[in-house]
Order: C-alpha cells, then sequence, then structure tokens
C-alpha cells in the first residue's frame, strides 16, 4: 500500500476561506516528518482512512466528525473541517486515474514538541483488493483487549474510542491472528464484552436482527457500519445497537466486519468455528457502499 | 526539549564492522521520514532514551539489551547491537559541549510499508533541568492502567513491557495528572498492583526495605532503577523485587520514581497525601547514578 499522492497542510495558521494556500503538494517519496515529530515519537497524533470511489470522497462527514471526535479526547487543537475536507478532496481527485476505488489517509500529530504547531498531511493509496474478503469471507479470532467493558467511562486517559497513531497493539493483534492461521479479529473487553476489530467494526446477526456494539464500550463509530445500516434500514431489515457476549457470537447465524477499505466483508470462521456467509446480504450491503454518492 | 544534533541510520543492509558508514550526520531540523512510515502512522517501532554524561551514555548495556527485549516482542528484526551502540556514542559525544548532562534519544520502527526496511535514527537533546524534582519532590497521582496484572503473560499482543512508539496513553495520562494538579503518575491494573510510572519505575521503601515491581507484572525492566539497587547494594540497605498493592504505599514512608532523564525523584505526596522525602538517600542515589563511568 505505496502512498501514491501526498498533500501536507501547514497548520501554523488558520486556512479560514481560503484552505489551497495552506495545502501544497509533495512527492511520496519525499521526506516531510522530523524526527522528532510527537507524531513519531509517541505515537501522538489522529488519522483517518476514506474510501475514494472515482475520485471522490465516500462518508466524509462522518470521517470528519470521527476525526474531530478523537481530536478533542487526545487534547488537540479543533480540526479545521473544512481545511481537512479540502485536503481530502484534492488527494482524492488525484487517484481518480489509479483506480476506481482508492483510499486517503489523513493525519494529524500533535507536531514538533517544543513548538505546538500540529502537523498535518494526507496521503492516497490503492487499498488491497477486498473482492476475496467479500466473497469467501474470512477467518477471525477473538482476542483479549485487556480493558474492562467500561474504561472509556472509568478511564478516559486510556484513550478508548479515539482513533490514535498509537496502533502498535492493533497491528501486534493482527499478527497473532496471522499465527493463529486467521485473517483478522474481533476484540473482547476482559471482562467478556465483545467489542470491535482492530480497523473495523462488527456487525452480527441474530435471530434476524443485525447487531452492532454501542460506543459506550470505547468501540470507535463505525462510519462503513453507519452506511451498511442505513442501507438494511432501508430493505426494512431490523436493525439494533446492543451489548454482545461470546456466547451471542456463537448464536448468530451471520457476520461481518465493515471498514472503509475492505466495505463489509463476511466472517466465514470464529475461533476455528464455521459460520455460515450469505453471500446474498453481503453483496447487498457492499453494492449500497459502492453506490454512494460521495 | 528541542534535539540538537541527530543521525540517521541506514539500516538496509547489515552494518558489521563499519557502522560508521551506515550512520549519517543530519541537521536537526531536516526533514527525514516519510508520512508512510509505519512509526508514524502506526507508533510500530521502539524506542529508548539514555542519559549522557559529558559525552559518555550512561547505562549503555541495560538500554540495548531492553532494546532488543522490545524488538523481540513486537517481532522487528534484531537490532545490529555494536551499530546502535556506535550510534549512540557518536550522538552523545556531539552533545559534550551543550550541557553536562544530556540525553540520547534512538528509535527504530518498522520503516515504510511494502519495504520492509527499518528506519533507525539517535538524536541527542538536553532533558528538564532535574534538580528541582530532586530536591523537592514530585506530586504524583494513581491512575488505572485498564489492564489486569497478568495480561503480558495471557494476552502478549497488549504488548506490555515492551517500549513501543505508542506512547499516546502514556501521555495522555500525564496530562489527567496535571489536570489533577499533580507531576507524574504510577499506574494500577486494574486489578489493584502497583506497576509503574508513564515513564519511570517505582521504588518503595518499607519496613526498611527498598520494593520495586517484578517486570512478570508488564512493567519495563528499569535501567535507572537498577543502577539505584545497585548502588544500595553496595551501601548495605535492603532491596526487593515484590508485588505491591496501593495500601503498601500506605504503608511506604518513603518513594521514588526513577528514570534516565529525572534520575531519582522523591514522591512528596501520592493522590494528595503528604509523603516524607528522604533528602539523605535521594542524593545518594542519585550521586550514585551521576558518577556511573558509562
Amino acid at each position: 500500500m505505496q502512498p501514491l499522492t501526498l498533500y501536507v497542510l501547514d497548520l501554523s495558521r488558520p486556512a479560514g476561506d481560503d484552505p489551497d494556500a495552506v495545502i501544497t503538494r509533495r512527492e511520496v517519496t519525499d521526506a516531510v516528518l522530523r524526527t522528532d515529530d510527537l507524531g513519531v515519537t509517541r505515537g501522538d497524533g489522529i488519522f483517518e482512512t476514506i474510501l475514494v470511489h472515482h475520485g471522490l470522497p465516500q462518508a466524509m462527514d462522518p470521517h470528519l466528525d470521527r476525526f474531530a471526535r478523537s481530536a478533542a479526547m487526545m487534547d488537540l487543537p479543533v480540526p479545521e473541517r473544512e481545511l481537512w475536507r479540502r485536503a481530502v478532496e484534492v488527494t482524492a481527485a488525484e487517484m481518480a486515474p489509479h483506480a476506481p476505488f482508492a483510499a486517503v489517509k489523513f493525519v494529524m500529530t500533535r507536531g514538533v514538541e517544543t513548538e505546538e504547531i500540529p502537523t498535518g498531511f494526507a496521503y492516497g493509496f490503492v487499498p488491497d483488493d477486498p473482492t476475496r474478503a467479500r466473497l469467501d469471507g474470512i477467518d477471525v479470532v477473538l482476542l483479549d483487549r485487556g480493558y474492562r467493558h467500561d474504561v472509556s467511562e472509568t478511564s478516559p486517559w486510556l484513550l478508548q474510542g479515539a482513533k490514535t497513531l498509537a496502533y502498535a497493539i492493533n497491528k501486534a493483534a493482527l499478527r497473532e491472528a496471522a499465527r493463529r492461521g486467521a485473517h483478522d479479529v474481533i476484540f473482547v473487553s476482559s471482562d467478556g464484552y465483545v467489542l470491535e476489530g482492530p480497523n473495523s467494526t462488527l456487525i452480527a446477526r441474530i435471530d434476524s436482527t443485525y447487531v452492532t456494539i454501542p460506543t459506550s464500550l470505547g468501540v470507535l463509530p463505525g462510519t462503513t457500519q453507519g452506511d451498511v445500516f442505513a442501507a438494511l434500514d432501508l430493505v426494512g431489515a431490523q436493525t439494533r445497537v446492543g451489548e454482545l457476549f461470546p456466547a451471542d457470537l456463537s448464536r448468530a447465524d451471520a457476520m461481518w466486519l465493515c471498514s472503509s477499505t475492505r466495505g463489509a466483508a463476511p466472517v466465514r470462521s470464529l475461533d476455528g468455528t464455521p459460520v455460515a456467509v450469505d453471500h446474498d446480504v453481503t453483496a447487498m450491503m457492499n453494492d449500497a457502499l459502492g453506490a454512494r454518492e460521495r
């Protein structure tokens, strides 16, 4: 997932009505970050990854909402919404010739330690082709996230629910999944609540109702899951936000992990136990995601 | 803590007997990192911070040991020990004219996503003057780390005990301490075991014995604490590695948080309750740290 296009934002002053004046195109192979950027030395920053369809960013506002929410949880400056929107748009537009489906990652760090000027950039890339995951399904393992279900309320400094750059644990969990012969992970709280994937939101179908996990448990608000629920609502399916336990997942007759770049990926096994893949509903979900205007 | 000197390591090939050939001096204000370095986008890397006294790095081997331990826990390539030693030495030597006490931070990231070549650098800086913390003591609060005491055994993907770049939570905990009017934090496990500070190792004196926490609880092996214990052993004091609970800290007649750049900082209050500062023992500890050869 080598980036193909890069824009850097000058966040030393408000962009106001002229965002283009502070957005600069760079080569993706350019070194643009100092070694003492707190994004590097502390994972001290936030990000979003947004799907791009024919050069148009998808679900932009939910991503910008979540970016602002993460900034607030991290005591970072409020991101200038229209500036970030513009940066994503210009990066996304440049991806159009590369692939019909692309993605833009956008990042704000706390910047260099002594300067208190955030660092900002957005880059475009072509994500792994999700076709196979969507058609064949993915093998998933449950892994302990280590935290109780209520830490986002009792211990907000643990930053659960903020999309920070400090993703080393998420990557380690995915390596553990690979060691177990699986593709992905669903985290479970230390006290047995089902949570989310390292990069995705869970939807489980139980007794004909599509269920996802409440953000009060410290999971991220799922931008893709939100659009999938909207599509399910349109076709009259029952949806619900509620707590789930591993025993509930054993009763589920279908499950999906939803993320911007992979869309809705059906789970075909959980901890080695086969799970039925509902190809028709999966196709409907991904068709709906692909048909979004922006 | 603006860096004053920077060296970048070329980790694309083994350095072998000629480390100087792959170590390049750069200006600290140079941008040397790409935006898609996994150290930036995922906090996916490791680091150490080492004290420098008159240009000489202190406790080099314990830091190199811990760096290698962190790399193994993160499934990163084994760091070439003599290369990193040399990089720290040249960076440290250049700090001599700036201040009698300085520090070198050295970092290895997983590199750019598609290239599998780690990124390496070392920079020198002058840390905050520790004099006042050592003399006056520091105000400390206990904060929940969220994890059980045994997660490093049950859930190694949580990377407890690895010194990773994903330090956003540690910084958030320090901001929470500041909100409570304190300088620093001692983390407590979700099941009530005393752990460590975000950047430091605890020593508590209880019933005339100096106690620190076992690494089996997922705390980092403390390089500074190790040298303080050696100094205490030399003067015939009792030392012990063992589990502590907050009730034990209420019985402690002195406590210290030990770190490379601040040395042994006595705790003068814990959650607002005054703790006696033993100035003589604190001075002995810091004198011993200052008298290390390397």
